[in-house]
């Protein structure tokens, strides 16, 4: 036998893997440089964390229910979970069971079931474009084709947009990447054209409960179940929400509502993605949606997060706007700005910004053909307003530098 | 627009949806029956869990290390948790850091990685036959073939077995489903087989720890680092390890340890899969690690079950030994028994075994072609002593009603 003591450890990859996006890895790397300021992120604030609440509720979990917290949960969630969230999530149109409810690790893994639920290789998923990074890196291993849907034609396009999509993609409250509301006339769309088509139409709202300003507009499985009222919904929309913005992203636990059907498909495909997700984590949520605490921790939530999107407005309206548009975000966790000047490519921005001590996320990382320059995204939840100040006045000193 | 209240909800799904096993479904959906004796599950037995301990462990998790326990992990895991293991694996030989670690969302989530990493539709997969069920279950998705290497030939035939694939698979350790071990000589040929050909070798050892009676055999890793010396262990080999059933499995975490460049390309992958495991739970396998509860868990749990095995395979020379041929293992979870008579058909005897109270696993299962039924695998974990005799009584008289 040959001596292959040299032979490199890297084995041939699937091909997915040669797509992976080299300004990701740039910008995620970034956050851990001393004395980086970071607006590139997506991350709570670890102030808003209730800790004393949730070690006793981390010790009764194991303490008071020792074999379901330490032993596997069922594929599809513990069911006084399933249950809280169904009681949650129903309103007078919207009828749910525990069989609606499919428990995730975290929103992220909602995301990777689908995609492996609904999308073969070359198959069209519809997306809102921008189209949030994650969502990206999950499907990438699917191989499948993109159909972009912008804001301004959803509510006309929507029909067109869904056609012989293997589903479509939403992210109605507060986009990620841009902030923006999706509004009523293209919920609405969307949710008829889900309907007429039978296109699973996918309503992903981690973001639904951080309205800063205004009464949240209703969400698209209501709308339709109010349109086609069943005993237990079973519509195409399918939701998906985690305790990640809520209460603690640590916790990796998330959740989709849909169809009954639909939950027994994705039980399927979770089962072999990671058998069940953490029982300690889902008891633990259960007591804190049942004693009121997620109620509780998104009120103080709220006032941390409204003066910081409100500091990081007039940041960038003091030294941005020059060159940048941006419109005031309801809610949400980001700030999204567009270059007046097509010359001013974001990519290029983000390096300089490295330079200058401030950490941005360009929008081709939001783009599946990673070809939109024009924009960036900024985060305001992570850092205390003199920080997003500071972060701005160097973004402004990287725009000097490029321009 | 057309009146679409009556649309199903069922949309059409990838390819491999229709794939999935009914036979599966039909004795994971029996284990609920009330009075049904469960030989057919793989559960740990949740006397087993150190409550007290555990639960004072999440209280500190939370309490002592907020920010970290509560907010996102880094992908690839927390820095002390996989500091910790590098030290738990490394030998003489075999040199770990930080960078050989990877955590996973429970040991089924490193197949899940793996098959996403190596496996486009097609290649193929060299899988020690019979297979996991829930690696089966975890590939479906990337379209594989497989190319079945058998026990008796592994030592001889690893060279060919390797060559062309995509990566090799096995669990040296009481292989789920049959208990037997890979003996040294056949580790040696994978070893030397995987090194020759650059061909990942994947070692699965969620049962490694449950050695009742001989001292274990050397790891593949630790083979391979004592042939291949290096300061960071950077061979093909892949390891897969578990807390499922050294601790808790509700906690749902594993781990992988690996060449540093794999370990990279394994963290791409998770990132779009769940993003990171629950924080919380990796900061309390951090403190079992370091302050020995995994020790002293292991020494209780192998009391609990080496009896019970015992009894088990006391149970089936009583009463099956006239239809079936088995091993006595020297560790794991399970018993294989294989029927002396071709005709003796496994999927009927688990259906007529379910009218008779007692559930099973078939061969059929553990085969990618879902042919072989000759077969069945026993668990002698979940119950106590006189549960699993009188589990076998139960399938004793099943088989009399199926002759």
């Amino acid at each position: 036998m040959t001596d292959c003591s040299l032979a490199p450890a890297i084995a041939p990859t699937a091909a997915w893997m040669g797509e992976t996006n080299e300004v990701t890895r740039t910008f995620l790397g970034a956050a851990s440089i001393p004395g980086m300021i970071n607006l590139g992120g997506g991350l709570p604030d670890p102030a808003t964390f209730p800790t004393e609440e949730l070690a006793e509720l981390a010790r009764a979990a194991v303490a008071d229910h020792p074999a379901e917290s330490l032993g596997y949960a069922p594929i599809e969630g513990l069911p006084d979970l399933r249950a809280a969230l169904a009681r949650r999530y129903s309103t007078g149109a919207l009828k749910l069971g525990p069989e609606n409810v499919l428990i995730t690790t975290g929103g992220m893994q909602a995301l990777d079931l689908v995609g492996k639920l609904y999308a073969d290789k070359g198959d069209v998923i519809a997306a809102q474009s921008p189209t949030y990074l994650g969502a990206l890196d999950a499907w990438r291993p699917r191989y499948p084709r993109y159909r972009p849907m912008h804001l301004e034609t959803l509510a006309s396009g929507a029909a067109t947009a869904l056609s012989g999509a293997c589903f479509a993609y939403t992210v109605p409250n507060f986009s990620n990447p841009t902030g923006a509301l999706v509004d009523l006339a293209a919920r609405r769309a969307l949710v008829a054209a889900a309907r007429a088509s039978g296109t699973p139409l996918v309503e992903d709202d981690p973001y639904g409960a951080l309205y800063y300003d205004d009464t949240p507009l209703p969400r698209m499985i209501e709308i339709d179940a109010e349109a086609h009222p069943a005993a237990r919904y079973d519509g195409p929309v399918i939701y998906l929400g985690t305790v990640s913005k809520e209460l603690a992203p640590g916790l990796r636990v998330g959740w989709v509502i849909a169809a009954p059907e639909v939950i027994e498909q994705l039980t399927v495909v979770k089962q072999g993605s990671d058998l069940a997700t953490s029982s300690l984590c889902q008891r633990m949520v259960c007591s804190a949606l049942e004693n009121g605490l997620m109620d509780r921790v998104r009120g103080a939530t709220l006032d941390t997060y409204r003066p910081r999107r409100d500091v990081l407005c007039a940041a960038v309206e003091a030294h941005l706007s020059e060159h940048f548009t941006f419109t005031r975000p309801v809610g949400g966790m980001f700030v999204w700005i567009t270059a007046k000047d097509a010359s001013l490519d974001t990519d290029a921005l983000m390096r300089v910004g490295l330079e200058h001590g401030v950490c941005i996320s360009p929008s081709s990382v939001f783009d599946p053909e990673g070809r939109d320059r024009s924009s960036a995204r900024l985060n305001f939840t992570a850092n205390p307003a003199e920080t997003l100040e500071e972060g701005v006045r160097r973004l402004a000193r990287a725009v000097a530098a490029l321009r």
